[in-house]
């Protein structure tokens, strides 16, 4: 292992987070000229943080720049990307700490004073899990929220711009990165040459922000409400500005906008490179599209058909009785927000009963589209392990018949077959060994909450069931609860196999 | 598909159910000699069922016996294995109906006047799960007890005598029913000829049971109680004579001889042939029986600590302060009644607190060993499991070093490897289908009881936790849910697949 060359990068790695952070003080100020107050504790601690980050990646740039070691393999690669985001959280976590801190605005049990919350509330942020430990939102510093919102930003483009753009101009083999971090079986044709998807992705990512935030902005939201729901919208985050999310503005308007670009940042990014070219055969032969919005028509039918007759209480507390069309609004923002893994809330769905609770579950693990910025197990994993499962159980009454997997007009060679089974049984392991070490650390809650916390966090959604609902918050939990949950949104975030690398000895130590 | 020869077979499977009525009721009248009451619309049940399935049976089994078809090919063998179970339990069921109908001792309110209730119980019975629908057992007549204990032992029976014994001499191809039903994968080593283990394992069974029916009796049960409990153990039913279960007898003999019966019922029977030929060296390598043992253990070690401190309620109500032995003795018990999917209690594990509950919750998955009459996911399933996964991650940063899986001695196929993992996530599907469909069919019970009996019908255990605790029974579920349930034990007894392929159209329009 050249442990060098991984310290080499990952300094570049916090020059660029510290850069961002530097933009978004600078946007932060900007937005705020001519708004009430601007808080110093806030800007000082920005700017601390700033410092730091780029003295010590500076340092560690530079420091180990004279190494020459520079084979940069495939271990190498996978160590880079667990710490860019183990690591990364806890710079990013810091201007939340020191505004604590700092900040007579910060009550003396004000989570922030803990870093453990920070560090919790920034690896929500860069894996854009969107689960949130502040009871609070509205009463933090509006820079201090941007940068919350940039956190999942960065997350979103972690995939593009770190792991396919960036790092392979430095001679990191892109493609072994993009096998790790950018979701596995990708859908067939849509594989188009690793450094031009980049390219398109970013290009595609920015596009999107620019067209979202303006139609917010458009839709009467303020421009720095409309930057921070663009960036938690196609990201898959969910971080909102408002303490009660996205139902608190109340309006259709914005909840339709949210609800389309949910959708587009749910779609395997791959196959706005076809759109472009107007390729419209592959875009609707595209099984995994199809079965995306299929999974998503369903499960809002049954919903607004489940929900009609009652009432429904928004995630202010008022309660409305919904015409058709705001039923099934409800219910469409609902399940694409849960089944992007968003987490963006407009209704309370803990009071929907057990049948919509019981879709909403299903879909936390469904999750997005593989090369979208959304978590999950991914629609195409679900699909293949169906296939193949649909193929051994003919094999037991016809074991001479060889029939091959097919996915589309491509096929599943036996390699990718037992990967993506290995796949999912890892994560639902992972699943239930996270509710296990929950059950042990909090033996005083309920089941239901400590499973989907569990749940939530490993699939990187924000809101789970119980005490972790769409109108609660993860602030009550113990500090070592917060911690593998932190682990559990790194695992989800980075497809399980560059933590998991970490716990072998082989790793470490082999050739 | 040639329905001929399988209608033909199972006509030969109801004489040999009635044949086992026939025994029972004899045995039973036997035993009652010298008691008090013989409950006579219990004996006329008995002896109408008798005559029907003889005369159904006999029908069926003349009727079709001119098939010029005689071939007897998978299809027929899947499928006489499926409606051996699902219809073998209708005929089953018959005595506990007749008997409602006709006795003054059931209330109008009994649930045996339901036939699903009875065809449950039945199934529960055969599929040796324990779960019952009845509140009160001691209020039922003891011939119908003892033909319930009797369904247990036919059921645990099942495997060896019917799909390995019987069937191959009527020309149907013992390996192929070995492989769906005998547990999939087996341990290294333990691949005897089918014909020669099928008659071992017979002989083995019949040992067993006349060892543990002469120990329990000389340790102070009547004859009946002695019978019917063995029945239960050896085929890891679960279906007491007792109101509260083994806790009722408050007998630390009993207690300890009935949880060394389990722990020789969940191991793989194919490595008391190694015992018998006195292959120390096979027996004490197998790494399924080590794993099985170690599981055990730990799991007591855990649960034992936990529950020391506090006071065990047990099935009577009673409370006790343990002392050390008993702690060990109640943890013990439970975790082998759960993990070997028993079902007896002593203790309501439901008052243990969380962790003794995952521990009990997870063990529930577990298993028993692959070859013993024990359900669940099977111990060597979950070793395979591991190691492949292992594989898998190595091979992110090892791409190019092929490594084969081993477990003992032997090389885990990649067919295997990929039967094994597909097998975890159908199982897990399953559980958590029937899950949802539970919890649409029953919208006011709570999550933990349906999943619970989900898992627990499912595995073949019986009780689970909630409202199907340790002290509770099933009999308050609607109908339709007890249909679910009734499939899901028969999904689980006959490891799956030979139930999904009757869903499939090719199974039934093939060639």
């Amino acid at each position: 292992m050249n442990y060098r060359i991984v310290v080499r990068h990952f300094g570049l790695l916090l020059i660029v987070l510290s850069g961002s952070m530097l933009l978004t003080e600078l946007t932060g100020l900007l937005l705020q000229h001519g708004q009430v107050e601007i808080s110093i504790p806030a800007q000082r601690a920005m700017v601390m943080a700033i410092t730091a980050g780029m003295a010590l990646g500076g340092l560690l740039w530079w420091r180990f720049s004279e190494s020459k070691h520079t084979f940069f393999g495939r271990r190498e690669a996978l160590l880079l990307v667990a710490i860019s985001w183990l690591g990364g959280a806890v710079v990013a976590a810091i201007p939340f700490w020191l505004w604590a801190m700092m900040s007579p605005a910060a009550p003396p049990d004000h989570p922030f004073h803990s870093f453990v919350d920070c560090y919790f509330e920034a690896m929500s942020g860069l894996t854009t899990t969107g689960a949130s430990v502040l009871t609070d939102i509205e009463a933090i510093p509006k820079s201090l929220l941007l940068w919350r919102a940039v956190t999942h930003w960065l997350g979103g483009l972690g995939i593009v711009v770190l792991f396919v753009a960036v790092l392979p101009t430095l001679g990191v083999g892109g493609k072994k990165m993009f096998q790790v971090e950018a979701t596995g079986p990708s859908s067939p044709g849509v594989r188009p040459k690793i450094r031009e998807t980049a390219r398109l992705l970013w290009m595609i990512y920015v596009g999107l922000t620019i067209a979202e935030a303006v139609i917010l902005r458009l839709a009467g939201l303020s421009w720095f409400d409309a930057i921070c729901h663009t960036f938690a919208t196609l990201a898959t985050g969910g971080f909102s500005t408002l303490n009660a999310s996205v139902g608190q503005m109340r309006s259709p308007t914005v909840d339709w906008i949210i609800i389309v670009f949910m959708l587009l940042a749910g779609v395997n990014f791959g196959l706005y490179y076809h759109l472009l070219r107007r390729r419209w055969r592959t875009l609707v032969n595209d099984p995994e599209l199809r079965l995306y919005l299929a999974i998503i028509g369903t499960s809002t039918v049954i919903i607004t058909l489940t929900i009609l007759p009652k009432a429904i209480i928004i995630t202010t507390g008022e309660m409305i009785a919904p015409s058709i069309g705001e039923a099934i609004r409800f219910a469409l923002f609902q399940v694409v927000s849960v089944q992007t893994t968003t987490g963006f809330a407009t209704a309370d769905y803990e009071q929907w009963g057990p049948i919509p609770k019981l879709v909403l579950f299903i879909l936390m693990f469904v999750g997005a589209s593989a090369g979208s910025t959304g978590g999950g197990i991914k629609v195409i994993r679900f699909y293949i392990a169906f296939k193949v499962m649909i193929a051994e159980v003919e094999r037991v009454f016809r074991p001479n018949v060889v029939r091959s997997v097919r996915v589309g007009h491509g096929i599943v060679d036996p390699e990718l077959r037992l990967a993506t089974m290995v796949y999912l049984l890892g994560i639902m392991g992972l699943f239930a060994l996270g509710t296990a070490i929950l059950v042990v650390c909090e033996p005083e809650l309920d089941f239901v909450t400590l499973a989907t916390a569990s749940a939530a966090t490993l699939h990187n959604i924000g809101p789970g069931f119980g005490l972790v609902g769409p109108t609660d918050n993860f602030g009550f939990f113990s500090a070592p609860s917060k911690l593998v949950m932190s682990v559990l949104m790194a695992l989800g975030r980075l497809e399980v196999y560059a933590i998991l690398v970490l716990f072998m000895s082989r790793f470490w130590h082999g050739e």
